[in-house]
């Protein structure tokens, strides 16, 4: 038997843009896809409607659109097509208004690109940002405002803080009430203002029509609103304005980026699953994991500029998958968990695990085999003959080798080189895999029923923030606990609340100081004004 | 029953730094402590052997010091005493010069330093830069280079470009041998030498006396080079040098650093296990995840500056307990996961599968309750009496609940606020907790036996590619497939790392070229010179 042929037998290749997945060192036995072709049928037949207008995403009742943005030939109606094309077209001629400086600030020329956005909003352009930094010259630098957190948010302000005259800020929220996206712009409004800049003029959103967001951004004539739709995730909007203009500002080729992953969907709707890269994916994390995702997967790519794909995955198959509902409402607590960095420095980190200890994870290896974007420029050769990037592939190859030989499962995902292109491919293949695992164990990928409850928990803390901050004023200054403030709120059950609220407020002298350090029940404070 | 009694009993109080510890939302029964009890005595004083100079680290005869190096009157001998204390002035006396320009390179003071190291010598580094980027108007800045990606390297040299001259570089490797390090260090060198500026008048060592690295910086008059010691594991260098100049460098006060964690250390070794912080948390970890690690660490801090703690501890846990062997050579396969990034940000990437997915995970909340360094200067109000800070805690606090109510489990760790003191706190809390839950499940925490086998797969990998290039040479023009050239060098069975390697030299067109994409077996290539 030739060498090659295992192999042969568990590659699949994506000719334009190049790329293959070799599943060899899976455990996957001669036949294994055998008793899961039934199932990927159907995943393919349902993945088929979703494509076609189906209400995919029944809890929310929504069709589930993001295919079309690099197909819009395939969207169910001429209107969402026309709204596609229009919506790709605005990019492109905004941001070539912008890198022209056709459209500029008082300050002159735009240079940097502030985007307050969190989760799908923020994830997908800081991994465009971070590996198409240096597409053009004239690209723009980004710069995020990613969490609610102040000190955070100036950190960023401070690096800007001469240029903000120059930066062009984007709010990213879908339903355009997104909490943490709101009060970074309102911080960041707040420094614009500070320096006697008007913050609409450099002010663009990105949002539904007709939310929140929409009307602030034309109650106070914003530079430019961009619409996205609500049959578009969050975790899969990459390829839409919120991943696109992005792109476009870096310099890239936004066509491109999309014509990658329509490529990948291409391939992927093959109804043979045996040459369908996303069904095989799908069917390998199925097996691998005996469909409960008992094993996580552990993402490296040997490329410093995918660093962040990890962290992009991360959302996209934790929030589609893990589920404690399938589609009839019955209990099954799915999900995959999702980790990794960047080879081959989590080598240093935790390969020592992954080789020795729980086998508990299939490794994502990912090597892009072009070393720089320019090669006609040769590499250093570390000893005749041998550059830095070989020494990157050979810790790749081993360390697969290594893992292999104490029997944990690894694929290797290979790009020729790392374009628009190829990461549209890239990420399309793991969209789709997701969507044709979710049909695999039955959930529904689209809805993220989970996460409301947090942000309705967290309501709650600031209505008692509110609470006690109002009581706080009809006090005088006597020694209090938390329990006898929260009694006196009418609120005893929230003590716990309370208490981390108070030392909240008093660590920050926000009227209140923290008197004697002890066990919770026993701490108090007093109103200091 | 008071509202707080619960949380009073799970609740552990650092009084200088100011750091609590609350496992009330852990599924902690009455009395779940007693079982533990005699293993946990039995791991404190396993512990204090260790702290005393044994061979802690058995199948590398070595002992495990990095207690030491905050207490160095606890040193076995009074050389290391000395040593510690030595290195300790060393670097305060070296930072000092470097920040008032006394030690100057011929393009003036030192503005920048870029780190070449990776693993223990990077993640460090790292997430002290990160934090405390802010500390002082005279720190430096700080670059890495913490892999062998040509591509990676050259974007860090391209920031630098115009700043070589003003900047410092650190090459970092315990052993003096770490390859990607040497790699990167040899790019650097090479920027250096193509803008005629010296090398070695910016290159500081810091690595084992009398290795390789130490050589080449003897042969080649680096400007210093700081010793660090076998006993200290590159998972806990951040309190040797490897931490220490970076911090003193960032403006921070070191000894401060230090001292927070013999705070921490000092509590930690309470012989009541009740009372020790680490030791709860270790058995905390135990009881989650039935001692075989079934439960993921997902860190999660609430706060921007914290971002990189979950690498950091990701290193600690995993590569510490990540163990096939138990102490008496029986297979254990343990390991405990580690992963996450900061809040409220991953609660938009992942807290739907926390929520409501697979119960597979433990949560560490870590608050910072102070807002901002200077809280003199008032928070921006979102609405009236709230801040952004607000909303943070909100967030924290709504998802432990929300968690919480769906049977999953966290803790909180508390810090009044991030300082040098407070960091150095909570990561000797995170060592002490792994140490003593090594002691638990019986696994040697400071060896790391499962990486070298892909290193040695990897250079395997490279004398491979040595032996293609050598053949290649020997070839005209006609086409081979990768099979075929294995066999002509006689390695066969090495095929597919063979294919690998054509493949790679081919996209970067060093005398290869594929001239027809097909399976890997029948895929062809030639050389073109």
């Amino acid at each position: 038997m030739a060498e090659l042929d295992h192999l042969d037998k568990f590659f699949i290749q994506l000719d334009e843009p190049s790329l293959s997945i070799d599943l060899s060192k899976m455990s996957l036995s001669e036949g294994w896809l055998e008793p899961l072709l039934p199932a990927l049928s159907q995943a393919l037949e349902a993945m088929k409607e979703l494509e076609a207008g189906s209400i995919a995403n029944a809890d929310e009742k929504r069709m589930v659109g993001h295919y079309w943005l690099r197909n819009s030939t395939l969207a169910p109606t001429k209107e969402i097509s026309t709204q596609i094309e229009n919506s790709i077209t605005q990019v492109e001629q905004f941001s070539e208004k912008i890198l022209t400086g056709e459209i500029a600030s008082k300050g002159g020329k735009f240079k940097n690109v502030l985007i307050a956005g969190i989760g799908g909003s923020a994830l997908g352009p800081q991994l465009l940002s971070d590996c198409f930094w240096d597409l053009n010259p004239k690209s723009l630098n980004f710069y995020f405002c990613d969490n609610t957190d102040p000190d955070g948010i100036s950190r960023t302000l401070e690096k800007l803080k001469n240029e903000l005259a120059q930066t062009l800020v984007f709010v990213v929220s879908k339903s355009g009430g997104t909490r943490e996206t709101f009060n970074a712009s309102k911080e960041i409004e707040h420094a614009y203002t500070a320096q006697s800049l008007k913050f609409a003029d450099s002010a663009v959103a990105i949002t539904l029509e007709g939310s929140k967001l929409d009307q602030r951004a034309k109650n106070e004539d914003w530079l430019k609103t961009f619409y996205v739709w609500d049959w578009v995730g969050g975790r899969t909007s990459i390829n839409s304005t919120v991943g696109l203009l992005p792109l476009a500002l870096l310099g890239g080729n936004i066509r491109e980026f999309l014509a990658g992953a329509a490529s990948m969907d291409q391939l992927s709707r093959s109804a043979s699953s045996a040459e369908n890269p996303a069904a095989l994916l799908a069917a390998s994390w199925f097996v691998a994991g005996n469909g409960q995702g008992e094993k996580s997967l552990v993402v490296l790519p040997y490329k410093d500029r995918l660093l962040l794909t990890g962290r992009y995955l991360q959302q996209l198959v934790m929030e589609s998958l893990g589920k404690k509902l399938n589609r009839s409402g019955k209990d099954v607590f799915q999900g995959i968990s999702v980790f990794g960095n960047k080879g081959s420095t989590d080598q240093h980190a935790y390969i020592q695990q992954l080789r020795d200890g729980k086998n508990d994870f299939v490794a994502n290896f990912i090597q892009v085999l072009q070393d720089k974007k320019d090669i006609s420029s040769p590499s250093l050769e570390i000893t005749p003959g041998i550059t830095s990037g070989d020494y990157l592939q050979g810790f790749l190859l081993g360390t697969s080798q290594a893992l292999s030989e104490s029997k944990r499962q690894s694929y290797l995902i290979t790009l020729d080189k790392l374009t628009e292109k190829s990461l549209g491919a890239l990420l399309a293949l793991y969209e789709r895999a997701v969507g044709l695992y979710a049909e695999l164990v039955d959930v529904n990928a689209y809805n993220q029923p989970g996460v409301e409850a947090g942000k309705k928990a967290a309501n709650k803390v600031l209505e008692i923030q509110e609470a006690i901050q109002k009581q706080l004023l009809t006090k005088d200054t006597a020694e209090f606990t938390a329990e006898e403030l929260a009694v006196e709120i009418g609120i005893k059950p929230q003590s716990e609340t309370v208490y981390w609220i108070l030392e909240h407020l008093a660590q920050n002298e926000r009227g209140l100081k923290k008197i004697a350090q002890a066990k919770p029940s026993k701490t108090q404070y007093k109103v200091e004004r």
